[in-house]
């Protein structure tokens, strides 16, 4: 591995100040957006799309073309590992070998890009790795919103639709809350904002969270379909971030997100009851100046007549990806000019590898899946009593009923203060008693 | 959308001047066809192709990237639009924001091409839109003639095979028309060409045509499989356009086509007896510099001996179709040195937006499918009395039955002199008198 | 065609010499593989895949982009070729006209590359077309061997595997013989390498063949999956060339090949038996300094474990196949500093047309498929008496039963000294008298 390498398989792994000076390098590459070409010539990015995602791979292979590189894509790359059953490990090696110099993957495992970026030599960009992060998507979320309102801090953003499944609406949040801005959470009923997202928030950012009344949000909730903001609702829910919900006066920004159908299994939504954005609806004093976002494709909840709205910033934000995909290519191949590619910032947090313990109890995780056969469980420790597991490939995270020590053998509920004196290095997480007997735990009746 | 920004949808989006000027840019590039890789550099060609044309892809590729240019593709889009369901509309804002500086279409609904360019700021190229056109085909048929020929005005040109369903030889003969060539018509029976063809030649090009006996073709014809041109067969039919048949003492080319099999629903031809053109069926005086052209790909309608035949020029046509497209990329994009990118010439003929009247007769025309969210028909009023609408995206023509004024909401027969007396602008057509006492017309006993 | 036009369609293609010469070339592009852009600006490499292999086709796509070059791909070719049925004669002419500058071609008919070579303008490599061929794989293996061990004459190279459907290691073992390697064979049982394979070895590069015991193998076959070695096993097979198997003291490299399972259709074969290489199996002291190479990918035949092992080099094989596929496509472009390109070597073979005797026996060759409509079988004569015969397409080699002659129209067993006697120019050679008397032979009752 190269010994400066860095990679963008989250967004944690840019920090604040990096994240801004990307920014301002996209602003000088969108004023000219043809002349670039000798920024990156010679390099080679790899585009590989385990999942069709068309949109998200022209704007990466465009914003290399722009840098002066070349672009190889797989996009068909289902054919080929149904067929022979290469593991992402061999690829990375074999496609970070020679072929390419920076590597962009799209894949339906959780955690993929994770692998991708450990086995290969050159930089890799998560292009989206199923329900976890698309944090490229989110970078450009955060870019045009910057280049909108000049700065992020302070912002007040409300994120609406569709708050359960959209994994853009996650990873947008979480990097609001870093960025200090405020967010309200309007979700259409049944798809509200989960607690885990929720407690990310608070935990990681150190973010304020309010159950509040909603009712100053009206004017965005005017059409028949919006009686979901309703304060008196028991499922509506809405969020604040260090303010009151009386002091919004105005709102800077309104994420929308379509429904995602796709993962809402088995559950019965009304989807001609889903809110649908237009000028109309958009008329309230507070909304005057709001922007309106999208990270498109839109179905039907922003319609046609709000294209030609001043509001509307969705199709700008589509054509920021390009400038903004550009800055983060020429960084990780270290050719921004003027720029230092620094290492990597260490998570500061603690590593447990789980060589005979718990697993991730996320199925869609790719310790679970095609990594099984070479990959060992890892989880950061985010907290000791009671253990608190997130799991370094998805980010799902666990609480582990038992803690084991590796040479007594012994056997404690990982809420015991015992669990607290085993040194990390020699604990054991386990599922339940079950795992922990099966592992050759707890034989000495501890516990 | 650009002040100067120019599209070619239609062969009728360039001028006589403007095709022939191509030509000769055309046959600069192919001198040497690897020496024009300064003329575009920093600029990329997006082809999004919903239905596969490998050839038509390759081409427009190659010729991108011999102009040095970039090129991203998306050649399995109907992955993407199924899944997402993103209109072209928003295809076009999105990929001609920032992604691309020119974009190549290929989709099944008749209009879509015209859809995009009017939703892009950057220039778009059809590369076929169902059974409407084709006119990058067209204008490679053209160059090659030309080229072999020197001129295009006054040749004679045979057009074989499946006249029926063969888009590019409707296209084909329509450029020919308003270049002033010949056009003699020897379709396989059951296939001949369609009657809105015939006056389409005649209305819009002037085109004399006569139905004549076109016994002195035999030389093509003398295979048993070409019965069809006896003259006495009642569905035989000829077309010769300012000359009488008797003069034609050489034919300067042929166009053959393969059968459009898939498009003959339900018909039951007989494929065996479809016609097969090689040095043998070519024998006659008459025929002895006639050129043979085929669009490609062939089937077995031209046999592989007469590849060998100085007279073959088919796969040179492929090949040209290379720099053609070059000049037409080159030419859109403004790059073409010593040539000034004028505005698109407008076409003259009034506009009738439908908002509450007929719709296109043609179902698989783009404002009945998926542009119906959001599109209103649009017309060209071809004629006044009787009125003649063609559809401004499919081109697809049809008479409606009755107009309505749009103040007086009173209805009258499109025929009728009092409908021509309802200035333009005041005017609703409508197919029936259901469709107009839907919209409120005809309730004071008009008519 | 090209005056001094060259293909690589088989590894006989090119010369020793010339391979050596590609060796020294790619040496140097992979020193700094960024620094090649200024040797084929303009040019344009098209990748036309019938068949998925990802891995093949983007290596091919960054050597052209590290050259400077543009790629054009075609990789749903299935598609074109399923609706419109063009041959690969017209492929040839269409794509090599103007498109592309040399042309890539996967397929899965035997001998296809050859028919693409033959029609094209343009170079023609062959990526890999059915079991027959696909040699720039070979190339590279020997590359990366002749890399780690500076040269090739006098290695001791085991093949280990699925010996009987590989065809990477039948075109390695004919690659090796002819460089003065030797080689010693140790298949899975059930996967013996075929006699069709030792006898080519044997007639065309006088490899001595000796079947041996290969008990001092025993290091690479400890696991208890390994039995397979075991001396007194009737279907064990070793083979050895020059050397006795008691004079091997250490072994240069081990060639692992996955079980090529698709291809052993009805085959009961116990994959769960199929052997796996680890540090563990490769403890012996003879093969304490021996290469383990694959082809990728691999399966589970090479362990994990094994990735940190010095002598794994499989993953630097595979990246190799950069730069030494740089140096072909240079060399076919004629574009290596230094270097001239020569015509081609005539084989010296005397050619038998077959218009109406005998087929070539390979089901799946492209004279029997595709190429049918158009292609005359072609044979080389390897043996006049008794007659044998190598199809110029696939390499499959048949016995005619008997000769004619073209005027007397007598036959002959093919064996006889008679047929000896009857001039190469003037044969016919028939499968049996069945063939023979359905095309007139035989009638004035000789044989």
């Amino acid at each position: 591995m190269g010994q400066s390498k860095r990679d963008f398989v989250s967004i944690d792994d840019l920090g604040n100040e990096e994240i801004l000076a990307l920014f301002g390098y996209a602003d000088e590459f969108n004023e000219d957006i043809k002349a670039w070409s000798d920024l990156c010539p010679g390099t080679i990015l790899a585009t590989l799309f385990f999942e069709p995602s068309t949109r998200t791979r022209l704007s990466f292979e465009s914003a290399m073309l722009r840098l002066g590189g070349g672009v190889i894509s797989a996009a068909d790359t289902k054919v080929m590992s149904a067929v022979k059953g290469e593991s992402l490990a061999d690829t990375a090696r074999v496609v970070g070998g020679r072929y390419a110099d920076i590597i962009v993957l799209r894949h339906q495992d959780e955690g993929s890009a994770r692998v991708l970026a450990n086995y290969a030599d050159v930089p890799v960009i998560n292009a989206g790795d199923g329900a976890h992060e698309h944090p490229t998507q989110t970078l450009c979320d955060l870019y045009t919103l910057w280049r909108e309102k000049g700065e992020l801090s302070g912002l007040e953003v409300v994120l609406a639709g569709d708050l359960k499944y959209s994994r853009t609406i996650h990873s947008f949040a979480y990097a609001l809350a870093r960025f200090g801005a405020s967010i309200v959470c309007v979700p259409f009923p049944g798809m509200e904002i989960p607690d885990h997202v929720v407690e990310r928030l608070q935990r990681d950012w150190n973010a304020d969270v309010d159950r509040a009344d909603v009712g100053d949000l009206a004017g965005i909730t005017a059409s028949k379909d919006a009686v979901y903001i309703t304060p008196h609702k028991p499922h509506q829910q809405s969020l604040f971030t260090r303010i009151s919900p009386q002091s919004v006066k105005k709102f800077d920004a309104i994420y929308m997100t379509r429904s995602q159908k796709e993962r809402h299994e088995g559950a019965n939504l009304d989807d001609l009851a889903y809110p649908r954005i237009g000028p109309e609806e958009l008329r309230q004093a507070s909304l005057k100046d709001t922007r309106v976002m999208h990270p498109l494709p839109r179905v039907d909840e922003i319609s046609y007549a709000m294209d030609q709205d001043p509001r509307a910033i969705y199709f700008r934000q589509a054509a920021l990806g390009v400038p903004i995909r550009m800055a983060l290519v020429a960084f990780l191949l270290g050719r921004l000019k003027g720029w230092k590619l620094a290492s990597p910032a260490p998570s500061g947090r603690p590593i447990y590898r789980s060589r005979s313990g718990v697993a991730c109890r996320n199925a869609h995780c790719v310790t679970r899946r095609e990594g099984r056969k070479y990959l060992v469980p890892e989880f950061w420790i985010l907290s000791d009593v009671p253990a608190l597991l997130r799991c370094v490939y998805c980010g799902v995270e666990r609480r582990p009923e038992l803690v084991g020590h590796t040479q007594s053998r012994k056997l404690h509920r990982s809420n015991a203060p015992e669990a607290a004196r085993i040194l990390p290095q020699r604990r054991v997480y386990f599922e339940g008693p079950a795992q922990a007997a099966a592992a050759g735990f707890g034989e000495d009746g501890s516990d």
